[in-house]
């Protein structure tokens, strides 16, 4: 052995002391520029080695033997010839010891792993692990199954009506109406100059990410390793330990890339489950992704809702009263993001008299999941068409009579301050990039093609991150760096801000730094990416932990160089006196640095201020073109303006923006999951060529970002707020508004496609 | 989403404040106890995936072209014909542009990659990557290459003779003569009573762990990631970093599992680059594993060393003097662990005078590597024989001899005293639990079997450890736990005495404990695993990782129970008050747990007490039966009585002990590296046939471990010194004065083995 190896020798590097927590930014070099992701290479080549990617040796592949039918028992189930078809190592019904295993759907409902009472079409009756998909799909089918069918119910509105048929043997009543009011509505209303009232509607809607669900399971003895394409790795390993009974040490979640989850990959899914049950039958890693069939059914939604809303207004625009009523259902199971869609409604504009009620019923249909925003775009469809009905009720434009009832308080949560409230900014700044007021003076035209200009607004009800996250940074020896935290890059570019901000405190190429993320055994405690919340939740912690290196890398060069700390700066690899740029270090030369072998600097998400509320707020924009003969609608273009605070990566913010006003045109124009209601409740646009998600032809290419930044040093150290999901609330909305303005038609149910438009343009030509 | 997503708010945990280091155990639970490894049932079941299990999509296989010649000239290198064989991806020669690297042997030499001018059998040549290990091993023999063959040098004594063949163009002579003296040592043989001197010889050693050196190679873009049997990731990124010129962050080594390793995987090694170089060149990941015969040419060796040593002695046991000749080689390149044959001599017995000259030549043969305690074993050979020949010479005991020459401080590092020497304690508590008076005092016998007893004693020039170490321990918001350490375990058993240390601070089960470790990217960093520095360097930092866990559960447990911390003590996965049990939490029901997700506590290993010298000191004891007829010795049993202060797992101690002796059995009486000196200068026992391991047969059932503990608690923070290298320094020497004891005949080159010990016999028969 070398010497070197042995008699290493130096002081123990100092924990740095709490307390000296980063201030706020002055200035930025790197964050807030354009950068490509820093792991674009590995993205685009293919290099990037998703869960779907991952093969082991020996592997075998799972399949789940679904139900059909809406709602259906299983009278018969004989795995026996299956058992005996080629490649079969195993099978698992709900017989098996195995098997014995609740899922939790939540809200404190579970459900057998397997089922014989179906209450959903995708109920899992049993699975296969195969040596490849195919005989897995083979054996499946061999699988001899018999069901006696049930009636079922389709939709929310009739399941609450009187005789209707049983989603589930308790009733299709799902929990107590919830009710929320502040002031006197009545009085609201009697003191208003003007009061509308409408039913608005919105069809579920199904996420479908590009990456399909799935997972890879693996046992080393009571030891599981899961691959799974997840926004959250943390939240899955206490979800799988708690399924199957194991501690948290012993579940390792992995999830290096993802292909898209809005909310259907916040945690894991009862496949996965499946998946070790059936790696810990065979003794061997089990793959099981799902088809895109079974994703439709399988894998969560975003709840329909039927909303009626009534608002009062007085003539100078001033808000006296909102009633609002909605009914939904979270499927068959309550899976999340059922629920919030009355929140804009509360909490969106300045208005002392409110009142809500929500009703939720059981359909024989595939679970809710949280669905990007869950709940607001919903509500937004309703509260913003309101309040251009009301505007225009009042002869104001829409944008002054949003700007006439601003607030910068949460009124639904106690009259709570936000920290910021962009939303004047958001209209004022987005109406003067899109040219609002030209706009609205255009004519929409005399022919059968019809130009009209919409707005619409939003907050969102989190956005504001918080605690915990735990975040280490690693300085190598020659200066190159390490990142490690927990959190999930759900396609949203969170490797690259967080390299950013280390790039930015430690003055190295964010394109150097090698980042390890979303490994429960390896990286750093997050929460799931989601909620608008990655950003702040993680940012403020990565900027702590590089700012740690940064203060030990400062103190070790002060030593080496005898001088005091305060005198010297950080750049371009290097320590150096501020004052003398020629006197410094380069890190790979600091004594301390090599002497350590590594400088390591911990970072955690610090609390939110006390009493506030962090909300993000944006107001969108777009201009349409509608045949009036078909009814189609040409999207021509789009302005988002966006309080979401600090831009960390101004490029993948402008991403942000465009995708979300994308997904928003496909809820609002394309994207509808159909039920054969009336005869066997199965989904009949079961494919990715009948169910419609909005394609390039559908999005417009002039699109517009405009971020607002109002210096929010209160939010977090980074002053960014959450942009993920505001980014989609409005844009429905607004097409609707501009379809209005088009047209002279209000359209209330989504999606604004031709089948519809062109029989409310019908009816209004023979009105 | 669920709400519990984003609204998880709280404080910031604080960082623990620097200088509440752990103050030494009082007591003890856990640590000392005999464990099984907690990795034993991936190790048994043969789950645990060591790097010469990993398999890759689409992987190839590399395959090395070595020089079959001891010293040769590449003539020609014609690789076409080889590059159309079935299979092949890629062929490597030194003509290309990306093998144009250095590889940096040590002590500043370095050669290229691919070499022409050959200096021993095992040269790299050329290399080839293809589709099965087959097929690029067929590519190997179709490669058509034609050598010129040089005269060689095979031994370190004739290459310093007068007109030997040049090992190399610039001569034989490697370095200056390195001399060491202190006192006068012509006076104090002017004093001795009694001065002998005798030459001693070992021949070179080779490693031969159970696992073949090798490695896996991906690259994804600029970034490499390499699979290795390593015993140190971090010493490896740092060299593979260096030979190709990328940043350390670029460079990812990961080692969870390997098969030994002995000091030949202390670094990377060249083959390594080479399947980095393959890899690099089909854009595929390329599998490395040398052959047994490889193994055995070029990863490494204990050189051989001539020893010439006289020493002094009074009538009353004082020794008087040392002088001491070494002639050794490094091999035809200095691959390291050369050097310290004189180190026992030098520091282990007090002795004023002592005079130490050691010479290095070149040979052609493989390159040395450090291996198991450099330069000891060699040296004890000749001075543990010497002070038995002296102590028999002045009628004295061998043991008492010993005793009377004990010193408290390094002689050869300026006097700095030992911060604890437990030599006496081994001398006297070993013979003691080997009945040594009474074994001296039996007969050896008359007939042709006899019998006999022999003691060795030893220091570890290192074996006390020291920074830089990082270790992270994170306990989840169940109360189970992960632990993040950058150290190999070699076989020793590290993963287990970590869990150990944790399970001991934080009174949770071992075997539950998660562990992550030896990966440059994930882990936390670390020295390699060697030297006998693991247990001192890595353990006082897992102490203090667990410790600053057990500080923040505690002060967040205070929290909640309304009570101060002091009162707090932890206990069987709860925080509860010392007078009362009753009111306490369990880790899984602090809030503040639950609220952070994790905690996270980071251990460091501090400074070694300044000024003093740690040092492990072993006695051994061993009783032989020799067969005077035939030469075979049979040993009977063992005792090995070792300071290597507090005993973390006694299970993996005593195999420490056992596995120490058997491989000094190796090397006193089996093992040697044969070369065809005369003719070809070849390896000829290149077959573990004729390369004799010890087997089950050679090594006795009867041994026993002693453990000294002197409570060193100036050592470090867990009073561990350093074990595995001194449990095999004194094991030959020992029975050779065992063999003394029964025969009367000294033999004075190793391996003890009956081709030499039968014609020692018969010799003396015939004297």
């Amino acid at each position: 052995m070398s010497n070197e190896t042995y008699y290493i020798e130096g002081p123990v590097p100092e924990t740095p002391e709490p307390g000296e927590y980063p201030s706020p930014w002055k200035t930025t070099e790197v964050v807030g520029t354009r950068r490509p992701r820093v792991d674009a290479y590995e993205r685009v080549s293919g290099a990037a080695r998703y869960p779907s990617d991952i093969v082991l040796p020996d592997m075998l592949y799972g399949a789940i033997l679904r139900c059909p039918h809406a709602h259906a028992r299983v009278t018969t189930l004989d795995v026996e010839a299956a058992r005996s078809m080629p490649g079969v190592a195993a099978i698992l019904t709900d017989t098996d010891a195995e098997a014995q295993l609740k899922w939790p759907w939540g809200q404190g409902e579970s459900s057998p792993i397997f089922v014989r009472e179906c209450l959903f079409e995708g109920e899992t009756v049993a699975a296969v692990a195969a040596e490849t998909p195919h005989q897995a799909h083979d054996a499946l089918r061999a699988i001899r199954v018999e069901y006696e069918v049930l009636p079922h119910v389709s939709d929310h509105d009739a399941a609450l009506a009187d005789g209707a048929p049983k989603a589930r043997e308790t009733g299709n009543r799902q929990g107590e109406v919830e009710s929320y009011s502040r002031g006197d509505v009545e009085a609201g209303f009697a003191a208003a100059d003007v009061v509308l009232e409408a039913e608005y509607s919105t069809p579920y809607e199904i996420h479908n990410p590009m990456e399909l669900h799935g997972a890879v399971a693996r046992w080393d003895g009571n030891r599981l390793t899961i691959w799974e394409s997840l926004q959250g790795v943390y939240s899955s390993q206490a979800r799988l330990a708690s399924v199957l009974g194991l501690p948290l040490a012993n579940v390792t979640v992995s999830n290096p890339y993802m292909g898209g989850g809005f909310g259907s990959k916040l945690n894991t899914s009862k496949h996965t489950v499946i998946a070790a049950l059936l790696a810990k039958k065979t003794a061997r890693p089990v793959k099981l992704f799902l088809s895109r069939e079974e994703e439709q059914l399988a894998t969560g939604n975003r709840p329909g809702v039927t909303m009626r809303l009534k608002a009062g207004v007085t003539n100078d625009g001033t808000l006296t009263a909102f009633e609002f009523h909605g009914v939904s259902s979270a499927g068959a199971y309550p899976g999340g993001g059922a629920g919030l869609n009355d929140w804009q409604v509360r909490d969106l504009y300045a208005c002392d008299n409110v009142r809500c009620t929500n009703e939720s019923a059981f359909i024989n249909a595939g679970p809710s999941r949280p669905f990007r925003a869950p709940g607001h775009p919903q509500g937004s469809w309703a509260l913003e068409q309101m309040m251009d009905a009301l505007a225009r009720a009042i002869d104001m434009d829409p944008v002054e009579l949003r700007l006439a009832n601003l607030t910068t308080v949460s009124q639904a949560r106690g009259n709570q301050p936000y920290t910021s409230t962009g939303l004047r900014e958001c209209l004022v700044e987005g109406a003067k990039a899109f040219g609002w007021a030209e706009a609205t003076k255009k004519p929409a035209g005399s022919g059968h093609l019809r130009r009209g200009v919409g707005v619409a607004a939003c907050s969102w009800i989190a956005g504001g991150g918080g605690p915990p996250s735990t975040v280490i940074v690693k300085m190598f020896s020659d200066g190159s760096v390490n990142l490690n935290m927990g959190a999930s890059d759900i396609g949203t570019g969170t490797k690259t801000w967080a390299a950013m901000i280390v790039a930015e405190e430690l003055d190295v190429p964010a394109d150097g730094i090698q980042i390890e993320n979303a490994d429960t055994a390896t990286t750093q405690y997050a929460t799931p990416s989601g909620g608008s919340k990655t950003v702040p939740t993680e940012s403020p912690a990565v900027r702590e932990a590089a700012y740690r290196v940064r203060q030990q890398l400062v103190a070790l060069a002060a030593e080496q160089l005898g001088v005091e700390p305060e005198v010297l700066t950080l750049g371009d690899g290097r320590v150096f006196k501020e004052d003398d740029a020629d006197t410094g270090l380069a890190f790979r030369d600091i004594e301390g640095l090599r002497r350590r072998g590594v400088v390591v600097g911990v970072g955690y998400r610090g609390a939110n201020p006390e009493g506030k509320v962090v909300n993000p707020f944006a107001a969108q924009f777009c201009e349409v073109e509608v045949n009036t003969r078909t009814g189609e609608i040409r999207v021509l273009r789009f302005v988002g303006a966006h309080d979401s605070g600090r831009v960390l990566n101004r490029l993948t913010y402008d991403n942000q923006v465009f995708g979300g006003i994308a997904m928003g045109i496909g809820f609002g124009m394309t994207e509808e999951r159909i039920l054969d209601a009336n005869q066997t409740g199965k989904m009949v646009n079961i494919s990715l060529h009948d169910y419609q998600m909005p394609t390039a032809m559908d999005v417009p290419a002039d699109m517009a970002a405009v971020p607002i930044d109002l210096g929010d040093s209160e939010a977090n150290a980074t002053s960014a707020k959450g942009l993920g999901e505001p980014v989609t609330i409005p844009t429905a909305a607004a097409i609707a508004n501009a379809f209005f303005d088009a047209t002279g038609v209000r359209v209330t149910h989504t999606p604004l496609n031709p089948v519809q438009t062109a029989a409310l343009l019908a009816a209004k030509r023979e009105a």
